[in-house]
């Protein structure tokens, strides 16, 4: 019955020839790939917000599109540079393969350990980002946000085990609609204010002060919040690293999805950051910005409820970007034997089950630990990204520089751009978050390749011990040459050590059956017992005032190993009796249990 | 290091030939063994007050001595009683043994289970109120109560794992010096009344409104008060059924140690019920009535704190009384089949370490759940107790009805009066504390029955499974008559599998390989590999579209069976490498074991 219910919640199992029909389309492949970029827009603007508003007040909104025009024009010129990667690597270039190809193994490991990071990060902040908008929309719900968030991804843990193509059915439209939402919502703001209705309230005083600073805390607090926004353009690898999911033609289908991912980041998220400057919003713990413009614009009415919605799902969709990139990153890390082999077996519905079952126990712990709370995840956030960014960049750059193909100039220069924007971004993001949370990532990610360097070497090691030549192969004797002595431990002479021994002597005629006597006379009833037995085979009795079994046992098996030709084979053969159900076996001593874990 | 800290820690093993000399003299079995019955002076008097004063007020110093006397009686009468168990069953007489034999195993199970709850809750409950004592004196430690009690329960888990002897005798000498403290105490106050030193502060107002209550509801109060005080008789059972425990003669031993517990509770409980009517001391959460009454006789000095020493000293002996009855009990039902075996082995110390540790389990969730409350526990103590009593009581009355051994008319009379008093008090017991806890009893018992049942039914079922009559051990054929099969399930040809390969000839002529080939064309390489190979062994290889291994493996056991004759034996063999380091093993598919798993 439970595996039934597990089929049905998980789905039915498939063949491994439907791998191919799991592909997505550019339709499809949009929404899944594309939404955590998407949906920063839901916090980005607000991230940027919160840093500058408690220290600068109004003159905040002086700044803030001046960062989200850079922002802007960050991401373009990564998408340009991700389109190079597409090209490059259709077969998947995720910054772990371009980095290892081109750079080394070992910054191969550091892009890979930074993004496993940053895509559990991504599920952590998405989820909870979308809960903040349910209860921006519902405040009751808001002491509940942590049970909430972890629904949310085990549904989305559901959603992955059952399969690529079906989950994004489940969650692509929510992107489309959120894309549409927004769009609304910027469009109507904008009519509103080309109207010059006034604004409800100005969120400040009118004779505010604020609170200047001196010009360097300036230059850092706006660096911060730089850094804050950089959270908008995450989701960026997500495509690079999943051309094989796409239908053919691969490459081109990846690139189209990157332009239609930069048009929607140019309209959601400038069109947002520009309304945020427009209507003055203040970031609200209990209320996000969204939610305070589509009250502003809408009134407290469907619409309202509407951009909420959309705003959770999308945010919900963006964690299941991680979901797709997450397992596959450590399946391709896995056949290069960094990562358990495990990770590179797909499950029953095609997936790589046992990466998204880590992924969704990584990022329950990080929604527990951090309460929900998407400032305070923000700030371990990105960093992993960037960090991958620019090494993958710079292998690309690399790349070029070496062979020279044609046009390698222009290319060179793209890769080049993005790997040196990209690098001052992952260093103004490091120094000015390493206090608020980026420190964690430092101390992590190194732990991770630690590790990953010790599995490979541990994979090594194994393949060494277990390498046959081809030449070797044929020189190989299989044919038995040794002596094989068979050794029974008994406890006393019933059916089931009746069969252990019919079974020895089919194997050999070199048996010996083996008993311990705790104490003096323990044994006599056994001992006559087997006289009435009609066998040659031997019943060796031991003492062992101790009471234990394993030590007398091994005594033994050493002293016939001594009587025996170097090569002999000892066969410990453990009679074991299985019982109907499974609470049974613990009313039995189970001794063959600890015998053969102890000759192990 | 960890082996030898736990040498350390648990103490040395010992030879099984070292049984007899654990035994107990009277000197340190009176200590051991009757610890519990006499240290329920530290609450019984208080557990009576704490029912009638609440209602009665003042006026409850009227009925607290009557039924202290009452008690009293009843002990007598107990002990007489169970005098003659000893005598009747010098090889341990537990309320099971008396119980089974003499009524029904049914009821014998009715008594054990009873007795397995109350030696649970004698640990609790002596525990808790040994910790009262300490936070009467240092009453800082009050909100650290529940961890004291857990601490002071795995220090008896430690003592107890060590072995009898020493148990006793760290923890021996403290019964002696309190049944010195209360004597002197008893002394000191009597001394003090009898020079008619005036009371420091009357504890009821002059005029207090004594709240009369109708005459039923007033007998129910004294009925009530009366199960509270059952309590100071709960430890008698622990003598009678560690007989074996004494050295030679041990029921003489027993008797004479029942004498000695007869006097002492005589002493000190009747002495503190005595002091408690002469002082009028009030119940108070934060200090025992001993500590009060400690506190009126000698003041807050040196004996103040010795006697609350003494008192935590104790109780934890009585609690140490059920870690010595508990898996005694335990063993004697499991030798019978009705729990799991391995509660009858012995520890390295002799001792019977399952069930020790069973019951420090049991007692620190107790502990933990009634936030170690004396008060609350002692709702559920006592019933179970007194079912014992009156089963173990009434199969002494049929034995003697049944058998008319010489002085059967004196001995039935006594036994009798031992049924038909205990059948009263638990009746009692069971009626006025329902509701207070003694319905979880009602609920447990039964349950605990049910599954003895159970096991003992597994263990039948098994037996008759395996046992073979010694007229037909003689029939047995073990010479080899059948032909050997072995299959080698392979993931590809490397050296772990040609060692496989090598053993299974040294088994039989008549070996396969087994390859499970997820996808078209995975198995190429290595068939390729295999004709190198030189040798008879055909590999097999099996499409599995659903990618598992276990499926297609039992078709092919199941076509190998169709082709063989009955009779035959088909091994499957496992090629399973061993990693040197645990973690390792977690890099692995580990496939052999789940194959194992789904064959057994």
């Amino acid at each position: 019955m439970i595996s039934q219910m597990a089929r049905w919640v998980f789905g039915q199992r498939m063949e491994t020839s439907r791998l191919q029909e799991e592909k997505l389309s550019v339709f499809w492949g949009m929404p899944i790939l594309s939404s955590d970029a998407i949906s920063s827009v839901a916090y980005a603007v607000e991230e940027i917000l919160l840093v500058l508003v408690p220290v600068l007040g109004a003159v905040s909104f002086i700044w803030m599109p001046r960062i989200a025009g850079i922002i802007i024009v960050l991401m373009a010129i990564l998408i340009t540079s991700y389109r190079q990667v597409v090209d490059t690597y259709p077969r998947g270039g995720g910054a772990y393969i371009v980095a290892k190809e081109n750079l080394s193994p070992l910054a191969g490991l550091v892009a890979g350990a930074s993004l496993c990071v940053d895509y559990t990060l991504t599920v952590a902040v998405s989820i909870c980002a979308g809960v903040a908008a349910i209860t921006s929309a519902v405040p009751g719900l808001h002491i509940y946000r942590v049970d909430i968030s972890v629904i949310f991804i085990l549904l989305l843990l559901i959603g992955n085990v059952r399969g690529i193509r079906e989950s994004a059915r489940i969650f692509s439209l929510p992107t489309y609609a959120f894309i549409i939402a927004i769009i609304s919502l910027v469009v109507a703001g904008l009519v509103q204010r080309a109207h010059g209705i006034p604004l409800a309230a100005s969120p400040f005083p009118a004779s505010e002060p604020v609170s200047w600073t001196t010009h360097a805390v300036l230059i850092f607090l706006l660096l911060r919040a730089f850094a804050s926004g950089c959270s908008a353009v995450t989701g960026i690898e997500a495509i690079s690293n999943a051309v094989p999911n796409f239908k053919e033609p691969a490459g081109r289908n990846a690139k189209i999805v990157y332009v239609l991912l930069a048009l929607s980041i140019l309209i959601c998220f400038g069109g947002v950051a520009y309304l945020a400057y427009l209507f003055k919003t203040v970031p609200d713990p209990r209320q996000t910005v969204i939610a305070q413009l589509s009250l502003l614009i809408f009134g407290q009415g469907a619409m309202f409820y509407f951009i909420q919605a959309t705003t959770a799902l999308i945010l919900a969709m963006a964690a299941n970007t991680a979901f797709a990139g997450f397992p596959t990153l450590l399946s391709i890390m896995a056949q290069d034997g960094y990562a358990p082999r495990q990770m590179a077996l797909r499950g029953h519905r095609l997936n790589f089950n046992n990466g998204i079952t880590i992924l969704t126990i990584l990022a329950i712990i990080l929604v527990i630990v951090f309460e929900a709370d998407t400032h305070l995840l923000i700030g371990l956030y990105a960093i992993g990204v960037f960090t991958s960014f620019t090494l993958s960049q710079t292998g690309m750059l690399i790349r070029w520089l070496r062979l020279k193909t044609p046009g390698w100039h222009y290319k060179a220069f793209i890769n080049g751009l993005g790997a040196v924007t990209t690098f001052v971004a992952a260093a103004i993001i490091g120094v000015t978050k390493f206090t608020e949370g980026a420190w964690i990532v430092f101390v992590v990610v190194p732990l991770i390749v630690l590790v990953m360097l010790r599995i490979k070497r541990h994979y090594q090691s194994v393949a060494e011990q277990l390498d046959i030549p081809n030449e070797a192969l044929s020189q190989i004797q299989l044919a038995p040459a040794y002596a094989h002595h068979v050794i029974v431990p008994i406890d006393s002479l019933n059916a089931m050590v009746v069969k252990a021994l019919r079974y020895a002597r089919t194997l050999t005629n070199n048996v010996a059956a083996f008993h311990v006597e705790p104490y003096e006379g323990e044994a006599d009833k056994l001992v006559r017992k087997w006289t009435m037995l009609n066998t040659d085979i031997p019943l060796v009795v031991k003492q062992s005032p101790y009471r234990e079994v394993i030590g007398p046992l091994k005594e033994y098996i050493d002293s016939e190993e001594h009587a025996s030709q170097p090569g002999d084979v000892i066969t410990v053969l453990l009679p074991q009796f299985f019982v109907a159900k499974w609470w049974q076996m613990s009313l039995h001593n189970n001794t063959s249990l600890f015998i053969a874990n102890a000759l192990f």
